[in-house]
């Protein structure tokens, strides 16, 4: 994860130093990239299953979008064939759980999953979370995140987008294309970033170099 | 792997029972993709110090491309970072020893890597591998695989593209997309096929039922 930490990092303070001249930007802006690996969000119920009643978790370290953060934490996911160790919980808790794989996982785990944002856990699939203090089995919540971009409404008008719209994002380099059917996620308190998760990054060969561009 | 077994054969038959009628296919005919994981190809030299003196390879499945196959044997292969072990060996050997990984293994190896096509290992770097019977360490031979499409001088024709030539794949469903940057390769014994590594394939959720196209 140190890898694309550094490639946050690195896009993060190029996009905040040039925060200031935001509205001077142009639709070529390139747009900073996250890259996720596999992590959880957990209910404070969950929390509390796998923890141990009223359980806090530890913030380890501020995520990009405004309130989320990486924790201490980690849990066991479980599937019919196989489990995998040390998956981070991201916090703050949310009203439910969710797991968040790669596609790469499912073999592993003997699930199937599809791609859903966030929140949107209707008729996805349920695993086997395990944590220091107990077991949970989530009767749905399992997916593979969608690519999507965080923005704020200023930054929409900018783009010309709308909350829901799907875009595509094209990358630069040798292991360069387009990734169509990426979400536009409009909220006054986010950060303009592209999430990607890690076998969408490596497929791209995304680095702190890449040119991310917004195509309608 | 069973999984992206399952998507080449399955593909492999959908091609093999349409190729009667191949002269009349269009440019925009569908291309059979296989997906690799990591492996290596080995010199018999480098083959003879990893499993002894002379060693034969175990052929267990042939591969879509004429005369080549997979191996029982299989070598561990150990960066400055961490070893990955059960690295398949893909057969017959080759003048050249060459380790092909994801771009995800770079990490947990501490290595660096770029898109190579296979055999084109100038000024990449080196690895060390380690089987059952000794070690060796390669100077250079260590590659992510350029994508690629094989085709024999008739495809070629067909869809107007020569060897060396860069394309572009489309691929369609809800992780769809393109990849830029697809090298044509051409010989007269080869089989009609996309290769991608499985971090490709995962970002774009390639499946039996991927509608994958060739765009110049």
């Amino acid at each position: 994860m140190e890898k694309y930490e550094a490639v946050f990092k690195s896009l993060l303070e190029s996009f905040q130093s040039n925060s200031a001249s935001t509205e001077e930007k142009n639709v070529e802006d390139e747009i900073p990239v996250g890259v996720s690996n596999r992590h959880t969000h957990l209910s404070q119920a969950d929390l509390n299953s796998l923890f141990g009643e009223g359980y806090q978790l530890s913030k380890t370290k501020d995520l990009s979008q405004p309130g989320q953060y990486a924790c201490k934490e980690t849990v066991t996911i479980c599937g019919p064939n196989g489990a995998i160790e040390k998956v981070r919980i991201l916090g703050p808790v949310r009203g439910m759980t969710q797991v968040e794989i790669l596609e790469g996982d499912c073999y592993k785990l003997g699930v199937t999953t599809e791609p859903r944002l966030s929140g949107d856990l209707k008729l996805t699939n349920g695993i086997t979370i395990v944590g220091p203090k107990g077991t949970v089995r989530i009767p749905e919540g399992l997916i593979v995140a969608q690519r999507h971009i965080h923005m704020t409404p200023m930054d929409a008008e900018r783009y010309g987008v709308h909350d829901g719209q799907m875009v595509s994002i094209e990358v630069d380099g040798p292991r360069g294309g387009v990734f169509k059917n990426v979400a536009i996620r409009v909220t006054d308190k986010s950060a303009l970033e592209l999430h990607i998760d890690m076998e969408e990054a490596n497929a791209m060969n995304v680095s702190s170099s890449s040119k991310i561009k917004l195509r309608k």
